[in-house]
């Protein structure tokens, strides 16, 4: 499974800070710290504060690739944002995200197509997050021909089934791993799947061990990648375990290090 | 999941003196920490060094039943044991094991029905373990077809796919993986599935943590139940957090500590 480091994320007070004063130490201290700690982007997402948008995503994929030569992930609502940041993607980027409503993956589709970009689809529609798999799973065919007919490789199309918090949408858990479980019957290539792992744990008890528990049942049900916290050592260590297990990496006894030094 | 705590056994050199010696405190020691730490069945294995099973299996049952009310697991590849230790379980016991070779099949069901016995059943046959998912799911098969010809309730079956250690077996993780999908939808009620936990991680680094990441995977596919060692508080942690996940028991604050006092 990829990491996709979260935390170049202006919701923490110092990288909002460090927008705001165009000061970019923050940013690309985390930015070599997720490196190092295993990450295979970085997600960049400038908060949800800023008026100027467009301008804030360009000074952030700027500072961020200074310091780390990691694929980007960027992370906006605002498609202009968005694509202000792709044309100064020194290697292909990741687009975070997009859900199955079809003037939005008019938009992001044609996007991915022209920066030769992966997206993260979103399997939500106007109507919000279905609960059953079976819907679920349809609006990941919606995203799927979309990115079929805009030409993008199927295998850059990251589907998200979203996950809701366990203390409030617990009966949604079984739902997403049997949503990436049929996701990949969907087509083939098969399109590739995320999570937003935190989500699983917004105001429980033990956030830590609640994600890594659950990402490495995603695991099991086929899940590629999470945008998560890519210094929770315990995470890390989890995972390289759960590619070990699922004969993705060869064992050997320091196969915790080695994940780390992958990058995958 | 149900934990099968494993550590009555005398590959332990606790336990071994005390079946040589008579001296029921380390067994029932063990008896009452797995049930404290929330172990569900226990398992009495004699151990390889002894020539009479028997007696030595009939003073484990009533030892530890002095000592705890928890359903036993009685663990020999000599039926004569596994009767004898029946005759005295003050309640349904469970038979580890029986493969998918006619004779033994014969007797272990029997035996099953007569004492209103659980059974692991293990995808093997006298050729030893198949590795791909297909071959390991055929022998699941012969041994549901036999519980049922016994009249053994389906779901009174537990099926074990066999874990190889990932340092040398690696290749047959996912196959596992598979099969434990697989089995539950061979028969309406599926039988249920178990692993002997620990076989994942004999002979590597990180034991424990190999052991409770293979468990929350497994679960996410399906796994009922493990023998293990449920002393093991990060094991027991992540398997009540995997419990919450797949929507088995209700979120609150403290649900490792609720996990721990249920004995599922």
């Amino acid at each position: 499974m990829i990491i996709i480091g979260e935390r170049i994320n202006g919701m923490f007070n110092d990288i909002a800070h460090a927008i705001r004063e165009q000061k970019p130490a923050a940013v690309q201290e985390w930015a070599k710290k997720q490196e190092a700690m295993g990450a295979g982007y970085l997600d960049l997402n400038v908060g949800p504060a800023l008026s100027d948008r467009v301008t804030a995503m360009k000074w952030l994929v700027e500072v961020t690739q200074e310091a780390s030569d990691l694929p980007l992930c960027l992370d906006s609502t605002d498609y202009d944002a968005i694509e202000a940041g792709l044309k100064l993607c020194k290697q292909p980027a990741m687009i975070n995200s997009v859900p199955a409503v079809q003037e939005k993956m008019d938009r992001v589709f044609s996007l991915a197509s022209e920066y030769n970009a992966e997206v993260i689809g979103l399997a939500m529609s106007e109507e919000g997050i279905p609960k059953d798999a079976e819907s679920r799973v349809a609006l990941a065919m919606e995203l799927v021909a979309n990115c079929d007919a805009y030409g993008v490789p199927l295998d850059s199309l990251y589907i998200d089934p979203l996950v809701l918090p366990c203390n409030v949408g617990q009966d949604h858990g079984p739902e997403v791993f049997e949503t990436l479980r049929q996701v990949k019957l969907l087509s083939d290539p098969a399109p590739k799947t995320v999570v937003g792992l935190s989500n699983i744990s917004q105001g429980t008890e033990n956030r830590e061990l609640i994600n890594r528990v659950f990402a490495v049942m995603a695991m099991a049900c086929g899940l590629d990648a999470a945008i998560a916290d890519a210094c929770d050592e315990d995470l890390i260590a989890e995972v390289a375990t759960a590619r070990i297990v699922l004969n993705m990496d060869i064992y050997c006894d320091s196969f915790v290090e080695v994940f780390r030094t992958q990058n995958l």
